[in-house]
């Protein structure tokens, strides 16, 4: 059920990612005698099990062709089942380098949302490091629990229905990330939790929550503040006119990064 | 020797950052009879080791007050000893979800130049995944050896020298990342290395370099092509002066990432 | 019939903003009798015409509240129909600053296209200089006069319908700018019709066309050239959550400019 | 004495820009008998005068190239002498089409700084508009009278040494722009010197600034807020390795636009 082993030819249980000439996308769990339907026909799975390779391009029952590709981590965030925005894999992918999260470490995160940066965690940390992953709304919980029991990381992860004033049960641990609205509220919880030097990180839509939260940090002995905001810009992939596309994010939010320092005492 | 693992206290062995109040910044490793020389005195290792935690606030001989963190993958990548343009952090987290780099991931990189993005695949990998790492420079690969193993990394990254028209030893790897001048040159190469489907990316300064590339692609059974751009933006963590600060590096590269293709035969 | 110019009080002739409480906007010219239909019922020219001042909010027939604003530059050429893409506010009054633009200046622009620039030009070389504008395209150019007209600024504008392979019929204009998908085939008629160190620029959409005008640029006694790109990021004007909007105009096209230089003989 | 006005000939009076084969820039006043100094040798006038066209290259008295160009607006702008930060060309351009500022518009500023965005207002406003520009530091006030003499343009102008607590001596003018650290502070000063509907503007560097004062906008009968951010990228104008330099001015401040609105009594 890992996700991220591939064979030669497809195979039960694999996730793939089916590439229209159309451009259109869509991420596919194999399973015997399942069927995908696309905008363009249906691709049976039987017609690929053990039959075709990654990198193949098939026919739909009407002829259309699609192209069988190993998801990045990219598509499986962005293709996650949200009622939440979710964290960009632009944000991501620097979160992961800016907190030192990789193969080994320990992570707190809250709220956990739709999953999508629980389900990046996950991928990095696995197999011995783990996140603990806080939720107040239950149902919102389960989304995620139920994408990541889908690309097949949830052994990595615990999660927690809890409101986080009440303190996390961990302590020790390398990482936490707060993706909730007024994050100041927590910062005594979250030293408490943190390795000493550890690594705070939190995502913030406006402005003004930027200023409060920098306030609060210096309050709550963190250190090493740090603001950043990661721009993405895509563009068109025609050789002979190479350019920007026309329309991009602006902003998903403010990363602010610190480190729990040692009370003066 | 490992770096990401840190007990309570300093101890031989750890790689710390230290943060002076004038916010400079350097990366020591611990070791009995040690000593840092600092823009402000100097920071003896031995009254660190097994005396202070992590997080806390030390004074150098003079007085001058240090913060010792645990240094970030983004530290590590920041201050490697360098002869070549390192590839930015900013950039290498969006390589790492983009091409699905993780643990157990086995990754095909030339030139290895510095070795900035090898130790981060290396750390992002570890420990069942692997980088071989090719370069043409015996000298510059000699660097990027030492500073992989003055982070602890070396034992996931096998070093050749080699011109990669030779091609590569390995096959059905997972990832192929070339950061060369002309790497369109090497693509029947790297396809032949790659599994199907397998993900290849590069880096390139210029719009030309793109356009090439991206026409030789399509020409050598490579699919999905994506160009992007990451742009990176901090701001003075003050938080009754928030800000962009006024500088900031306006361009490293652009990103081509594909993927192997089946030839249609 | 001078757009910018207004008294205290609406008057016939004036051109009006009207922005309504659920931001909508209307670019109306008042009419004795006249009478607007907006999203939310009608405004009565009557009922403005020296009855209310710029700045008043006034009320619909169905008492929806919209304010009379004078129309910034802004609004004029982001308001003109058109059925082509147009040149945007952002890379107009930077247009203006690096071709020195202003009262008096005489300038050469190919293609009109639906006459956004032209209009932003005409306004501001009034009242003694003067806008030659080339367009191939009959129907296009009897839209952009409609446009100059609506505004009152088509005196200081001689539209020819042209193919401009045959050249321009002014000399010794101080500023050129093309605005069409190959500029570099017009490089000799732009320097004929050029002053001495005169200014050229153009808008193009690729890097691709940016490389191959450069070059020619070169060949035809041009110097000082630069490439600029302006990017324009809108903020949500709410003090207590600044932040940008989500999304934006990534990118409208690669600004151009060069100089006319005396032959080398 | 108009800078703007150039005959074929280099004449006495002309403001020129010489540019180097090394790209150094220079802006000189061509005066009988006069001199320039530059980095490779001296440039005499009298070689020039009535000798050398606009667009002709010239050698120093040591024979290093130089191209004889009309200066920019945004030349000008740049190379004012400043003993403060300027208002950068980019911005100003925008503020220039969003503040519909051109020929005939009457203008406030405070304060008045070097006289880079004066310099600028004045040169589109002529012949018939005019700037009101306020400073409370009197030698400042000296030395943009100074940079307004230089080019040309003081006729424009009208300078006043003036605490703008005290209010402005003008009514009824189009625009009023505040380049001052607390614009909120004197917002109603500004309502009484505007037009109704009339156009007030700000740059701040910092969010915080921001929100006070569009909260205060708000309080005192303005409206149609907008918050804009103008980011110009400079590319290297090589047309085979085109690409963006490394490194470019991220931040210079926000701008903020309003309207005064008629009182709700």
């Amino acid at each position: 059920m890992e996700y991220t082993k591939t064979g030669k030819y497809i195979a039960v249980g694999d996730l793939l990612l089916l590439v229209g000439k159309d451009k259109k996308e869509l991420i596919v769990r194999i399973r015997e005698g399942g069927e995908t339907q696309t905008h363009h026909g249906v691709v049976r799975h039987d017609d690929l099990i053990e039959k075709h390779c990654w990198g193949d391009v098939v026919l739909s029952h009407i002829g259309y062709a699609y192209t069988l590709l190993p998801p990045s981590l990219e598509h499986l965030i962005r293709n996650i089942k949200r009622n939440t925005q979710i964290v960009y894999p632009k944000d991501i992918g620097y979160i992961l380098v800016q907190m030192n999260i990789g193969p080994g470490t320990q992570v707190i995160e809250a709220g956990t949302g739709s999953g999508g940066l629980t389900l990046a965690m996950a991928r990095m940390v696995m197999p011995h490091g783990h996140i603990y992953t806080y939720e107040i709304r239950e149902e919102m919980q389960n989304l995620a629990r139920k994408n990541l029991d889908y690309v097949g990381l949830s052994e990595y992860v615990t999660f927690k229905v809890r409101d986080i004033e009440e303190g996390f049960d961990e302590q020790n641990v390398d990482v936490v990330f707060l993706d909730v609205r007024e994050p100041w509220h927590y910062l005594s919880q979250v030293h408490t939790a943190l390795k000493g030097g550890g690594f705070f990180g939190a995502l913030l839509p406006t402005t003004n929550q930027v200023s409060v939260l920098l306030r609060q940090l210096e309050r709550n002995n963190f250190g090493y503040m740090q603001v950043e905001e990661i721009l993405l810009r895509h563009y068109k992939a025609v050789p002979a006119r190479l350019r920007p596309v026309d329309r991009m994010v602006a902003h998903t939010g403010y990363l602010v990064f610190s480190r729990a320092i040692t009370a003066v005492t």
